[in-house]
């Protein structure tokens, strides 16, 4: 949510000559992706999102997240499509950073998603992971079990300070879920961060995914998990069943769970919720200067983790056995 | 340059059922405008900015602004014109906070302006005065030479910690422009902060004037006096005579200053100057909390001011006597 890198007339025009969109008629930065500064560009073509990458995001991974969008287009998913210059190239530099450009999806995000629209992101979902099937590209997930430890270590000392016990309960939950974390799920290539702020919808259309810069290679089950946290707890904090068997089963109609997945499912939510609650309190705790991004209460995500540690049966969770 | 109230989907829906807009196809968070909270809305009759007025606005001005855009737009300037709903109201109520909606102009701010943007703008805000003057509402300056030493009362001590000596040569202004101010030149509405980011280019029309939410009634020649401190020094902090002879000289093309308006210029220049330092140098020393405005840095109007204080003749800023 932010614009890091402001963009100059000049240097808009000159990156926008290696592209055929013809001439600029509008340029707003918009206040989306906590990571990259994003603007909304119109040009005689139509509308389109211009990002230029910040540091947080690796260059070297840009190629698999540029190629990841454009696979998926292909495989008929509703999501923004890299628009390459006329040398065929899809990442430029523009105002010195990595840039590039792609199309530009209607619909509005659903803040306070609906039982329908969980069982439109679970069929979206599942569509996605069997559109990335066969794509070639892979990366490593930089924020799976293996991070959680060295994500806290930092700010293990300070964590009290937001809630006081909340350094044992973190380092508690890092220990089960390193002793109980499943092994040998379906795996491929997951969103990751597939939160209501990047769903759109748009009438009866298939919704619209966006913000693929946190996609990687993980277990399939743990991007629902991440789903779960997102879409099926109400603002007080309870957890709506009904939504989350909306997800689950309009998830399974296109692409059903294996048992293994099924059981792994309440772990994998503790995880889900863990790895969010940690990169909040990281950014709660070392708001960057300038950099103008509205932290998010780490808190929440403490409050979903307990939920889940209190799960004795994945009915509970809304999944039939 | 902010989002500071978010609007939900069931919001603007509840929101949108009074216009005749059609659906929404999407809205997205500007980061535009340091005081209100600034979406571009897509609908199926076109593209929209909504505005959420935050409280640093004063609520019984907003019939002011949106009046003056309406009636703007009337006389033919280049500008945001209100949209009204069913009810004919221009003004409602969103997410707890007065919204309206206006028309979205196309076109690109020039954040480094030419010679040949400096005519232009001169073209245009002579043509903003002369449309401005039938207005029947009216509006004072809130930050005139009136309000400035109570502006700068509560950062006086501060002002040091920002540059070593700030505070006397603010308070040394202070006693120069109230002994200088000049007094009997004519008045009528003013936009009173149209820097280059509320100036939209686009091709070679006329270009597109925003945020009114400074207009006021005032001095005209003390808004030249803000263009000028707005658009004729380079990057480096040089003043460019050739900018400001353009300015003037497209400006006195529609609306000749008169001898007395000549003569002002220099002190109007200096008040000008000393008016964006004393607010940037208050948003600077307190940015609000959570609130993420990029704060600009008071010195480079210090610096403006400083190079005002010298000027012994109106030819040395590109005005003919």
């Amino acid at each position: 949510m932010a614009v890091y890198t402001e963009v100059s007339d000049a240097d808009l025009a000159a990156f926008l000559d290696s592209y055929d969109l013809g001439c600029v008629r509008s340029l707003k930065g918009i206040a989306e992706g906590v990571e990259n500064s994003n603007y909304l560009l119109h040009t005689e073509k139509g509308s389109f999102i211009l990002t230029l990458y910040e540091k947080r995001v690796e260059e070297e991974n840009l190629p698999f997240f540029l190629g990841l969008m454009d696979h998926l287009c292909a495989r008929g998913i509703n999501c923004p499509r890299p628009v390459r210059a006329r040398s065929g190239a899809a990442l430029g530099k523009l105002s010195g950073r990595p840039a590039a450009i792609v199309t530009f999806l209607e619909g509005i995000c659903h803040n306070r998603p609906t039982v329908s629209d969980c069982s439109r992101l679970g069929g979206a979902l599942a569509r996605l992971h069997q559109a990335a099937a066969d794509f070639k590209g892979s990366r490593d997930n930089s924020l799976s079990l293996a991070a959680w430890p060295r994500l806290f270590a930092p700010v293990a000392c300070c964590a009290d300070d937001v809630e006081p016990g909340l350094a044992a309960a973190v380092a508690a939950e890092l220990g089960f879920l390193e002793a109980n974390w499943p092994r040998n799920l379906p795996r491929g290539i997951i969103h990751a961060d597939l939160f209501p702020d990047n769903v759109l919808f748009l009438g009866e259309e298939a919704p619209g995914l966006i913000d693929f810069y946190f996609a990687c290679a993980d277990d399939l089950a743990y991007d629902l998990a991440i789903c779960l946290n997102a879409w099926c707890f109400e603002a007080d904090g309870a957890f709506n069943v009904r939504k989350a068997a909306a997800l689950f089963e309009a998830y399974q109609r296109v692409r059903p769970l294996t048992p293994l997945e099924i059981a792994a499912i309440p772990v994998l939510s503790r995880g889900a919720a863990l790895r969010f609650a940690l990169t909040r309190l990281i950014d709660w705790l070392h708001v960057p200067a300038g950099a103008l991004v509205h932290p998010k209460n780490p808190i929440e995500y403490m409050q979903k983790l307990r939920f889940h540690q209190k799960i004795t049966d994945v009915r509970e969770l809304g999944l039939a056995q």
